[in-house]
Parts: structure tokens; C-alpha cells; sequence
């Protein structure tokens, strides 16, 4: 549909120039705006509804499994960050101090929270007593920042919002049981409500959690063959438990130090989801999370108008009723080529059209986002087709997704191979490697990608380190990221 | 029910000292706890969700009058706050300042959001353009910070979560309707939601918004006799829009500024909805935000105990299905009477006893938090006649509140009388104003008591100035604050 060249050379092909068609889309679908403030943007509305569905969905998944939510303060004493040696190592470069308040320079200075593992340890200390406060599951939804050089929206700003959960378990089975769940949860989510596959696994130890004794995490595919880490979930042992002290009264009546966990996923999401799915018209969003999911436009000339109209307002309350979210847009000073332009642009899954010829025959057409197919439907049936095209629509952009992953994904022996790969196409490469850093290193330096994770079912398993050519400990992913 | 004295003696009667009974109830009730940064609370899961609870009610509301979500960064350069001249002397003393980031000072430092007007009114100075943009009605839940010399749980602490909606406009008269909408949203929600009766008027000038031109609010009245500011709605006039450039071309193709509106309610919410409604025996929280609406408390020997909790599960499970937020305690080494008052203590509406006897008869008794009745109910007609009793736990619950604030509602002549009557009792009291800061002022001085607000609707309405005598402008509500 989208014939009107001046309309679509607004959007940057992704073939051009990916980083500038990702930018041009965000800021033309209203989803964001740079802020005065460095490295944060503003979320529009449009971009923060997509957040709100997310945040739905997962904080259903959340309670299912037994989890509740609680709200930690912002700020966090500096020393608190020096009780975990990892963990301030991992997070100082990164702080932003409060050191004045009320007029008054602060005794002691006020960390921005990164991350809340000092908080709830500190907290939890105080909470737990015995065996019978355990498991205490909870997750926080809240703004953190990480003073970052280099940003880009969404995907890595200054200041993010973010889920944390935080739980405390007795022993190291129950905990190490949490982090494959939440792992398991995000997985879940991220496939069937944001349509992206994944690939799930271990980080090695460069790629840890600063103060994670293991981290977990999937990793989805973006459409330039770069790796975005789509959530992460840690298992932290007992070192937090140590550094605050958060001990149990055992069921044998000794004192014990707590296991803890760590997990959380980002508005970094939203510029997967993005990312992944985007085409040189602009987004194209996962019917799920997409704040609006059909978009109605009323056509034909002026003399049948009233009639189109009336019939669509009474569609708009059939679908509305049934749960869709809908908006029509019978706006009569642009054309409906403008709008068919505009809501591709918007990534809205369905377009619903109708005229007066649609009307006499009782069918509309409806128009997926994705295929650009377009289907003719009786009226009567209006609510159950469309809900079966919001299916398809997502079908078709996980089998999409998945394709161009698969497409992407090469094996490589070697670190030569590697690079050649790189320099020829884009994507994810599975190698061996021995476990050591300076391997691990080198194929950065030499490639700028780094270990992604090393996936729990690897397409095949490795024997041979890319670098040095000894046994292979593991088989890893490499990837350039964001 | 309550007969267990080493149990209730743990909570401050009200009577005895209100300050400690508050915080001896939350406290108990786990709804908070301290953190290690001065003023600041960590809201545990039984506080945060009556927050949730409070969150989804208003945001539908919200939303169906036509506003949507956004998020604005957290950090607002200290140059933002020069531009309104009132706005500045209002905030700049509770400002927290990041100084440092990154291990680097800052150029500019930047203050901890105390609330968002600048950061709105500078983004909207970039995407309004027309009259085509306006109205422009956004929302944003978020932290913030203000450095409070005083604070108390809730009601006043450093750091808050609170809602603030930001909307620009055409003219004066949209703007104002906009203002005195939102009021009505407020009223509405805090008296059919939260079960709190409030007044509604206009601030006085010196209690106005720092930098508004109107600011109304609605007053409620705890039950020490002291006035929380449950809601406040702000009509700003021309002042951000000049602040900050906030210009549209209008139908009649001129520049004009836009007129705004600022409104918010915050987590001092909860504060109230304690303070209003609780009692000597703990929390009495309102069924439409409780957590938790019913328990479920099955009783007798142990004997029976296994048929008993199968009858109490499946009863459980069609209460959950009609939406009702139940729980079962079950547990078999605490006492009956010990669970009676836990959750009588923790506010919890409906206590539900099912026993052997109960379970042959065909019922189970049904006790109200508010009034103590129990009631036998039939088992097959369970869901209605618990969703009849919370209605009527609610109604209760609002009469009793505005009971309570009638009796505690006074009408005096003159300053000597308002001195006399807060001697003697507690609450509010009515008088004429002649709309001089000196008079008000004395009266601050004088009693402690400060101006709530003009109510639109007073009782009676007043001739005289309770200080100097003159002719009163205005019929004016003072109390003690929180």
C-alpha cells in the first residue's frame, strides 16, 4: 500500500543505515524523545504503553509464581556499595551521588540505585528470623540509573525502568530453583507475548552479574545480527547474605546464611521488540503488547460517509466489548492512502477497512501489518476473525523472527573463521572455547564480539577452542550486542 | 472477639496516644518499614499493594477521562527550576542535588524530581505546535523527593510515589474545566473507593502550589481530628507556558500560550485510608483496596479437619473465581482465637469461620472488621452474600467517617472561640476569613491550625472575620495538618 514515496523516504532503510532507521521510527511513532537531561529520554505515550502492557503481563506471571510486589528507596548509602567487593567494583564506575539535600551537604553520600541487591540485603536482614520467613519472594517495578558514555534509547539510556526481583531461600537447591524459573518466566514472556526467540543459557564469568556467583540469560537476534540480552536472572549464593548479614534460624536450629537470587528485565524491550520486528516501513508491533491492535479507517466518498461511519462505530463497540484494543481513525481532511501509510508506519497489526461497497455486501477487509495480506470478512463474524488475524499476525512474526535468526546463526571452528563470518555477514557464531579469559578476550579485541552465553541446548557441541585450539570446555555463542 | 489482652496491648490505643498507635498498626501490620535513609520508608508488599489497588482504580479512571501514561526522566537540571520564579522558592529548599556521576562532577547539577512541571513544561514546548495538539492530557506514576525536616510514614516522607497529570490547553476556560474534572476524579475515587468523605474547595493563596494561579483540594479529617490533603488539582494559568515557551498557533492562525494544569495524589493515601478508618484493634483497611478482602479461618478438632478443609478450598475457589481477593489460613499450630485477632489487626474486611457443625448445616458464618456482626450464611449462596457484606463493610465504613467528622465539625465566630474549641475537642472548624495573610497567619500562630480550604459547599456561610472582625470574604475550613 504505502505508494507515497515522500511518506516512506522520511523512514532510513534498514539496509542504508540500521542504527538511523531505528532512530528514525522511534521518533516518528512518538515513542520517545531526547530529554535536556544527558543519556535519558523522555517515554512518549506511545512508547510507554508498550511498557505498561509488558509490565501486565509480566507481573501476572510474577504473582502466579508466588511472588509479591514492595517499593525500596531510591537512594542507597554509598557504603553500602562497598559491603559486596564484586558488586562495587562492577557498579562505582557508574553511580550518580546525591551529596547535598535540603540546602545542606550530606554526612554521607546518597548512591542513585543501579540496582537494589545492597537495599533488599540490608532490608531482608532485618525480616528474616527463621526458616518460616523463607522463601521470601519479592519484585520491585522502578527507575534505576547507570550514569552510561554512550546511550541509545531504549536500549541502553541512563536512566531505565526496570523490574528487580529479589528473593532469599534456604538452601542453594531452592534458590538455584528461582533463577531457572524466573529464567523459564522471561523466556515464556518474551517468545509468546513479544513474539522474539531466544536463546537461553549460562554467561561465562566476564560476563557475570558483578557480585553473581552464576548468571542466566537469553538472548534475542536483532534484524543487524546484533545481540540484545533480553533478561537476566542470578544466582548470588550466600555472598550478599554475608556482606549484610542475612542469616535464618534453621529447621535443625542452627544459624544459616541465606541463598539469594536476583532477576530483572528492562525497557530495553521495548528497542528489542523493535528491533526484531521493524521493517523499512516502520515498526511493526506484537499484536499482544501493541497499544493499539486494530486501527479502523471508514473509505468512500462524502455522500455514503454517514452510513460507513455509523456501521463502524458500531464495530468499534463489538471489538471494544470483546477486549480488542481498537481506535478508528475517520478523520476526513487526509486521505485513507495517508493513513494506510501512517499506521504501517505505527506498527498497528490489523488495518480494518471499510466502504460502502464492503457495507452493501456485510464484509470489511482487514490487512495484517506483517504479511500486508489482506482478507475479506463478514461483519458477522467480525470480532472472532479479527482475533484469529491477531493470532496469525503473531505466529507469522515469531516464525519470521526465527527464520532470520536461523538464517543468521553460523558455526565457526576458528577465530579466522569468526572473523570472516563478521566481515561477510551479520549474526550469531557457536564456537568452542576452553573456558579461559584470554581466549575470551582475544575474540573481542579481534572482533568487538563478545561470549552472548553458552546456551543450554547448543545446535551442536563444540570440541575445540576457537583461539587456542585446546579441548573446548563449552560451547559458546558470539555476538556483537548492544 | 478480641479477648486475647497480651495481644491487643501491643498496639497504643487511640485514645491514649494516636501518634503511636499509627505507627504501632503499620508497623505490626508489616504495611512498612524504616530504611537507612533518613525519611525515607521501604513499603512491604501488605502497604504496596493497597498502593496497587489504589493505582489501578485511579488510572482507569484516568484513562477513561481521556489521559494516557508517559515517564519523565528522574533528574531535572537546577536551571529549570529559575524559570518559574514562585516555583523555585517553593521547591528550591527540599531540592536533592546530584553532584557527582560517574566518578565526575557535573557542569549542571541536577535536582531529584520534587514534581514535574518544568520537565513537562519543557518537552511540551517542543511537540506543541497547534491547536490540533491541544488538549495535550498526559499522566506519569513516579517517585519523588522532597527533603522533609519532619516525616511520618506515608503521610509525609522524603522520598513518595505519587501520580502527577500534566495537561495544556487552549484557553482559560478548558484548562479549568480540566482542573475541577480531576477534583471530581479525586473526590469520586477517595470517597466510593477508599471510603473517606472529603471536602472539596479552594486553597487559600498562601496554600496554594508553588507557582499555580487556583489550586483546589480535597480535605479529609482523621480520626485525631487532624486534616489531610488527600488530593490537590491546580489551574496554572499562563505562568510554565511563559516559564518555559509553551506556544500554539490558534484557530485564528496567532501564537498564543498554552493554559495548564497540573494534579496528583501521592502514597500519603495510605496514611489517610489508616488514620480514617482504623481502630484499637488494628488496621480496618476499605474492601475495595484490602489486599486481601476475605479470610478464610477453617475451625475444629482435628478430627474433622480434613472434610473441613475441602469444603473451605472449594469455597475458595469460587470466590477467587467471582474475583473476590481471598485467603486461606489453614495452618494447624496457631489457635482460632490468635488468628481472629491477626487479622482483625490487619484490617482484613470479612472473616469467614466454616466448622464441622457449620459444614452439616449447609453454612458459614461471615464477620464483619467494622462492625464485629456475624452473620450465618448459606454455602450455596456464598459469593453473593460475601459481595454483599463488603458492599456493606464499605458503606459502614464511609458512615461511620462522616459521622465521625460531623461530630467533629465546629462552627466558631472569632479566634478566642477557635482557641476553646480545639482546646476541648479535636477536628475542624468553620469561620470567616477576610482574606488577609495577616489573619491567616495569626490564626496559624495562634492555634496551629491552618487553612484547609474555601469548600465550595459550606455548611453555613459566614459574615465576619474570626480575627480582625472585618466582613469575610470567604467561609474557610482550618484544622491541624499532617
Amino acid at each position: 500500500m504505502s505508494k507515497d514515496k515522500a511518506f516512506v523516504t522520511e523512514i532510513t532503510p534498514q539496509g542504508e543505515d540500521f542504527s538511523r532507521w531505528y532512530i528514525d521510527v522511534i521518533k516518528k511513532a512518538e515513542l520517545m524523545d531526547y530529554s535536556p537531561v544527558r543519556g535519558c529520554i523522555v517515554f512518549r505515550p506511545e512508547g510507554y504503553e508498550l511498557w505498561e502492557n509488558i509490565q501486565r503481563d509480566l507481573d501476572r506471571r510474577f504473582k502466579e509464581t508466588g511472588h509479591r510486589n514492595a517499593y525500596f528507596p531510591l537512594l542507597i548509602p554509598e557504603s553500602f556499595f562497598q559491603k559486596e567487593k564484586e558488586h562495587v567494583e562492577g557498579f562505582n564506575p557508574e553511580l550518580p551521588m546525591v551529596t547535598e539535600a535540603g540546602g545542606e551537604v550530606l554526612e554521607e553520600r546518597l548512591a542513585v540505585r543501579p540496582t537494589s541487591e545492597t537495599m533488599f540485603g540490608h532490608m531482608y536482614a532485618k525480616w528474616i528470623n527463621s526458616y518460616r520467613d523463607l522463601p521470601l519472594l519479592i519484585n520491585q517495578w522502578a527507575n534505576v540509573i547507570r550514569w552510561e558514555k554512550r546511550t541509545l534509547p531504549f536500549m541502553r539510556t541512563s536512566e531505565f525502568l526496570w523490574q528487580e526481583g529479589h528473593t532469599a531461600h534456604e538452601d542453594e537447591a531452592d534458590a538455584r530453583k528461582e533463577t531457572m524459573q524466573m529464567l523459564d518466566v522471561y523466556t515464556e514472556f518474551v517468545e509468546s507475548v513479544l513474539a522474539i526467540p531466544v536463546i537461553k543459557g549460562q554467561k561465562t564469568p566476564s560476563e557475570r552479574f558483578a557480585g553473581a556467583v552464576d548468571t542466566y540469560s537469553i538472548e534475542a537476534m536483532m534484524k543487524d545480527g546484533r545481540a540484545v540480552q533480553a533478561g537476566t536472572s542470578h544466582y548470588l549464593g550466600t555472598k550478599f547474605a554475608v556482606a549484610f548479614d542475612i542469616k535464618y534460624l534453621s529447621r535443625e536450629n542452627t544459624q544459616e546464611y541465606c541463598h539469594t537470587t536476583s532477576w530483572g528485565v528492562s525497557t530495553r524491550l521495548i528497542g528489542a521488540l523493535i528491533m526484531v520486528h521493524g521493517d523499512d516501513r516502520g515498526l511493526v508491533l506484537p499484536p499482544k503488547v501493541a497499544p493499539t491492535q486494530v486501527i479502523m479507517i471508514p473509505i468512500g466518498p462524502p455522500k455514503t460517509r454517514e452510513t460507513v461511519i455509523a456501521k463502524t462505530d458500531e464495530l468499534y463497540a463489538q471489538l471494544k466489548a470483546a477486549g480488542v484494543r481498537v481506535r478508528v481513525d475517520d478523520r476526513s481532511d487526509v486521505s485513507p492512502g495517508w493513513k494506510f501509510n501512517e499506521y504501517e508506519m505505527r506498527g498497528i497489526p490489523i488495518r480494518l477497512e471499510l466502504g460502502p461497497r464492503d457495507l452493501e455486501n456485510g464484509v470489511c477487509v482487514l490487512v495484517s501489518r506483517v504479511t500486508g495480506e489482506k482478507k475479506q470478512v463478514p461483519l458477522d463474524n467480525l470480532v472472532a476473525e479479527v482475533q484469529r488475524m491477531l493470532d496469525d499476525v503473531h505466529d507469522e512474526m515469531f516464525a519470521r523472527a526465527k527464520t532470520f535468526r536461523d538464517e543468521h546463526f553460523f558455526s565457526v571452528e576458528t577465530l579466522d573463521e569468526l572473523k570472516a563470518a563478521f566481515e561477510e555477514k551479520r549474526g550469531f557464531a557457536l564456537a568452542g572455547w576452553c573456558g579461559s579469559e584470554a581466549c575470551e578476550s582475544q575474540v573481542k579485541e579481534e572482533t568487538g564480539a563478545t561470549s552472548r552465553n553458552i546456551p543450554f541446548e547448543p545446535a551442536e557441541t563444540k570440541t575445540k577452542c576457537l583461539v587456542c585450539g585446546d579441548a573446548a570446555a563449552h560451547t559458546v555463542v558470539f555476538a556483537r550486542a548492544y
